[in-house]
């Protein structure tokens, strides 16, 4: 988790300047970025809005972060890492049944749903922020998610030349439309009705 | 397409009151509905502002439908549901494969592409909006995905329990979160690779 290990760093990094960061301050406005993230969106986000809402001056948030864009990838990217699954039962079947219950957990949490869908339709309008999410989220959350299928290439379980890209976007991609776009519910059942269609996907095997 | 015919019903009706719609009229507004909706968003979609794009009155806009709400609803299902494929190649995989272009094509048209997204994003705060757009476009579109689904179980090529609900969602889901979350290209053959895999995933076969 490269991403987190360097927010991390910057958490407990004394500067050599004036200021110190102050791990309770930090957290204070990590706090405030999700909630105005989820309550009001990217694009209306003001940098004042954060520091009233953490009981801060804005100066507390430029000494973390040169920009409105940089405070919300690394506050959004150290939530989500943080959640990325790396499942090790010994057999794919229920490696697959972990990630897809892993995600669907991050992606129903009260933040990350708000959170999600709307920078997903800011990252339309602002190709420089979807490149952000995709480097600073997407990226090591699929880095994550890859390890675990090349353990099942390792293993036997699933041939070497799999198409890696496609099978990340088979386990996260039904529960992110069903969740987040169609408006739908999850039924008992669908996390592993999606993990045994994964695993005929990617290997022509019924579940055991 | 009851929706698409009730809007067809709207533009034909001679209303027993003073006003007529004139075609036109109704196309230049949908026009705008289309463009104001691509550029602005639905969260700041102002009637003023559709019918100032249409060179229109705002009255034109009431006097077809009651409320943003239902005008956006009904331009957008319109505009969908016209495009929601039927294929029907005699084979599961020849209509897999048409319903996954199909549906990428409706997906990165220029309007759709930003449309889609942020009906989502609005959907999360909206809970009446959510549920008027799966009313209107991902109901009426997902019933004539499942008519070509129930075709392959009379041929015999699908079981008779076939989840309906989950191999729609592996059709249409990965091509969205690649292109409209991630914001990830659709490489050549990745369309493919996905029909190949809701096969797989379907019947545990492998493509012919």
């Amino acid at each position: 988790m490269p991403y987190s290990a360097a927010v991390g760093e910057i958490r407990k990094r004394q500067p050599t300047g004036a200021a110190v960061l102050q791990a309770d301050v930090t957290e204070a406005i990590t706090e405030a970025v999700l909630d105005e993230l989820a309550d009001t969106g990217y694009g209306k986000l003001s940098m004042e809005a954060v520091a009233r809402r953490a009981g801060v001056g804005k100066s507390a948030l430029y000494r973390r972060w040169p920009s409105k864009q940089e405070m919300v990838m690394a506050v959004v990217a150290d939530f989500s890492i943080d959640r990325a699954a790396a499942p090790d039962t010994g057999s794919l079947r229920g490696d697959l049944a972990g990630l897809v219950h892993a995600f669907t957990e991050w992606l129903t949490h009260p933040r990350i749903s708000r959170i999600l869908p709307d920078l997903a339709a800011e990252g339309v309008r602002n190709a420089e922020l979807a490149e952000a999410v995709r480097a600073a989220i997407g990226g090591p959350r699929r880095t994550i998610g890859a390890a675990v299928l090349q353990r099942a290439i390792a293993r036997g379980e699933l041939p070497a030349d799999t198409d890696l890209e496609l099978a990340l976007d088979l386990i996260a991609a039904p529960v992110y439309w069903r969740l987040s776009v169609r408006g739908a519910p999850v039924e008992p059942g669908y996390l592993d009705a999606v993990a045994d269609a994964v695993l005929r996907a990617l290997t022509g095997r019924m579940a055991p």
